[in-house]
């Protein structure tokens, strides 16, 4: 299969990467458009979010009427290149991606969405090649998903980040936690991450509960305790005192 | 080295494995302390937080005045049973322990707070054997790497949890994160959890977060929109518009 992929910056590398061997593929400038193949079975669009119409546009006026054409954003609908082709889809690889690190393609979810069924079974092919986890979801669907992984890892990430800064202000190790956060994370393959709950919220600890807001309001972390509040009540809200643990 | 070990929950049955075959380990019922031995070299408390004190009171009770004891809760302060014992200590082992699923001790961080050198040098000699990473750490900063692990592995789980519900109620599958929840968690290995930060949030990318927190709002999902409002605007805070990303 011929693959071009528009665009070099983080998803474009890591698809390269993950076809390299499995199809032939071939990186294109998203600027210059140089060395774009007129013969590709798929083009994949992988620039950032507001720049996919554009590039889109651009590729409409340079390629045949029946080229297949899909963006790979989490973020952005169908609807943003649909207009310009006959065969548009979403080829969208669930992942955070670091340019330059290598990771293991086929465990990643590849979310497809097709204006057609040629399409489809275009972005099928491809998507099998590199992953195991070909799912079909619709723009609404993906949308979906990019709000929970916004809160299964931006979030995440952010308390860990906010906790480092918490620690270093006070002389103190965040890698000490490292142990702590590791096992948290394995936690959930035996238990879902419900039953996995520990902590004072999930034990209704009011005391320690007060001790910690107090103590964050004491030094001015008012950030922490705007965020320590809500998740607490969540928590508490979603394991009920009768629950016992 | 003599051990009794008074309490058999979660931290003790951990305790328990991690001491076997490197000293002499002994499970004492907290509620009749029989079996308690009068010669033990150290005395470890682990119970829960509020029963603490009256476990220390019975054990003065039966035990020569210079005994060392020591608790093992994160969250109660040296002088819980300071009072009773003239070699008092916290022996702290930061992690989420799950009994019956033995862990890597060896990296488990162990927070000791002693009344006085001896009682030290006992709780550093007893912590040796089972860590690599013996920290001494006083019952205040302890009440902060406390606070620092809620949020770290607690708030963290909460996220995943409230990420599968969300997918559930949709008939969305929480386990298409899965790879994505395991490299952010991989990634602090190389960076920090700031140059880790990705999502709308630190590309002030507003379309995608008023997306988000209009969707949230359309569903009814208002508490989590209270946990995406705060969280967002403090990542946004964190990494100001000039910080290119």
């Amino acid at each position: 299969m011929k693959i071009d992929i528009i665009g070099r910056g983080n998803v474009g590398w890591h698809l390269t990467q993950a076809f390299e061997g499995k199809a032939d593929v071939n990186c294109v400038n998203p600027r210059t458009l140089k060395d774009l193949r007129r013969d590709a079975d798929l083009y994949l669009i992988s620039v950032t979010d507001d720049a996919i119409a554009d590039v889109a546009r651009r590729l409409a006026a340079s390629l045949p009427t029946d080229a297949v054409v899909a963006h790979t954003s989490g973020t952005t609908g169908l609807d943003a290149i649909r207009p310009m082709f006959a065969n548009s889809g979403v080829f969208y690889p669930l992942q955070t991606f670091t340019k330059g690190v290598s990771l293991e393609y086929s465990e990643i979810p590849v979310m497809l969405e097709a204006s057609d069924e040629t399409t489809g079974k275009t972005l099928s092919a491809a998507a099998s090649m590199i992953s195991d986890k070909v799912m079909e979801v619709s723009s609404e669907q993906r949308a979906m998903y990019h709000i929970a992984s916004v809160f299964s890892c931006n979030f995440v990430n952010h308390l860990w980040a906010l906790s480092a800064e918490y620690l270093a202000k006070r002389g103190l190790d965040f890698n000490a936690l490292q142990p702590l956060i590791k096992e948290t994370a394995r936690k959930h393959e035996d238990k879902t991450p419900a039953e996995a709950q520990t902590g004072p919220a999930v034990r209704h600890d009011r005391l320690t509960i007060d001790r910690h807001t107090a103590s964050l309001a004491r030094d001015g972390e008012n950030e922490l305790k705007e965020i320590y509040v809500p998740l607490t009540e969540s928590i508490m809200r979603h394991h009920p005192k009768s629950d016992k643990k």
